[in-house]
């Protein structure tokens, strides 16, 4: 029997606590996914954002120039902080989330991407944030990244060589369930989420999307949050949280900086999916399958 | 603006303890709904196999036909009683489920049928449940509906002039997304399922369910369950839940029986999607929707 998940892996989840310092979050990004490692996690995650404040005004500011790939150490610092951390701490490091630059004056476009390295330091996969976050709930929040970002119009699988696939999506991407579901069904094992949301969506949503993305596609699923900072002018939900494949809640933060550790286990995606085998039930004579063709 | 939900409506989830004696059932059935009519439910909502006990051996003993429709008295009391009962109580009556005898000797099959009506007693539509319960949790549950039961293939909508249309779907539907997507897609602001959870399931993903649904879709969700009986051979999960558009938790019982009474409210579902407005987000440029052509 083949597995999704090819060896029991251990998951880091590094809720950071950001600032408006790329120099100290990249050094301090450096210090927590060290920590990760030294537990033993081969797959580590930062979050969103996680070297600049989080907000359209900032976007600019920070964006750094990803283009063509591998961009110089002045296009892009975090590029080869990243490449770097990965190989020093002999992980797979799925880099939260930066502001890209793309082009110049007036074809200039920003973007809320991804970078996933490997244990070589190699680049693996760049995500643009597929689904931007325009939000609108009066006297809680608004929000309105399409004012000065673009969206990327790419799902992101990578194959992790020891361990299998795994998808990347970036925080509003979670409320579209056909990124799950389509990577779900192309065989990823894990579907990780750098995000922030926020206290008003947070409090709402963010465990039920975790809970529910996990639940209908029977895979592991990891949401990174920032750690919340009340001083900041967007305050982050935090609650970073790892869900099994049947939906249970492996493990989770609260809301202040943390590191979250969890082994997903060999086997237990299959022992879920033979209980429950709602992947040979779909009734793809009535309605389509999302994923075919993708 | 248009509104999904013409105007406010209240909602009924009888949950009924139901016993092996159909007559008693029936005339029970009618107390409680007339129970919920009195209190101002409009919509009212019987669970699955609400007239029989629930398991594969009791299905062809209990079995009634229903096609040609409509059916004799003789071949469905339950479709009669059921009739009489919307008359009655002047509302629109989602009959749970009971199972249905379609053909005979080697062209038997039998199903787990949904029968909707409206206030005048006419039947506004039946549902085969489309995804059979078939699952096998070691130690902790197995039941394989699909040894006797044959699949229904349609996804079922009703329009019900005053308010709008509504979806029904039976129990292990709810773990397809898809029919979900598309019956929201399509204009529905309700989606219901009779269903009859156990106690491993229940406690795992039927509230999940329910919200997942609801959240996803932004739409009213209800899920409507037998009582418990532990005297019983099945063990139904009770809880039935009534949710709103933005996966809040409107209602909810315990195990008991109870009847569960919500007003859904008009303009409700429309505040949730201009707050967060994923029906205008989603990048069918991307990946295919699974409402189109359907």
């Amino acid at each position: 029997m083949t597995h999704l998940l090819k060896q029991s892996v251990k998951l880091a989840l590094i809720q950071l606590a950001c600032t408006a310092d790329k120099a100290h979050n990249l050094s301090h990004a450096r210090i927590k996914v060290l920590e990760a490692t030294r537990a033993g996690a081969k797959i580590v995650v930062l979050p969103e954002c996680f070297n600049s404040p989080y907000g359209t005004k900032y976007f600019s500011q920070y964006a750094e120039q990803l283009l063509p790939s591998p961009p110089t150490e002045e296009q892009s610092p975090t590029f080869h902080a990243l490449s770097q951390l990965a190989k020093e701490g002999e992980c797979y490091l799925v880099g939260g989330s930066i502001p890209e630059r793309e082009g110049s004056g007036q074809d200039e476009k920003l973007y809320n991407t991804n970078l996933t390295f490997g244990p070589g330091g190699e680049l693996l996969a760049s995500h643009r944030k597929m689904h931007l976050f325009d939000i609108d709930i009066p006297g809680k929040i608004q929000f309105k990244e399409s004012e000065v970002l673009t969206a990327g119009k790419r799902i992101t699988m990578v194959e992790l060589p020891e361990y299998g696939k795994i998808a990347i999506a970036i925080c509003y991407d979670v409320r579209f369930p056909e990124l799950a579901m389509i990577a779900a069904r192309k065989g990823a094992f894990l579907l990780l989420y750098p995000g922030a949301f926020n206290l008003t969506t947070g409090e709402l949503h963010w465990e039920l999307q975790a809970r529910a993305r996990a639940m209908d596609n029977q895979v592991y699923v990891g949401l990174c949050s920032p750690a919340r900072d009340m001083e900041a002018e967007y305050n982050a939900w935090g609650h970073s949280i790892v869900v099994g494949p049947n939906a249970e809640v492996l493990g989770a933060l609260d809301e202040k900086e943390g590191v979250l550790v969890k082994e997903l286990i060999k086997g237990r995606i299959e022992e879920v999916r033979k209980g429950i085998p709602i992947y040979t039930q779909r009734r793809f004579d009535v309605y389509p399958d999302v994923s075919e063709g993708l």
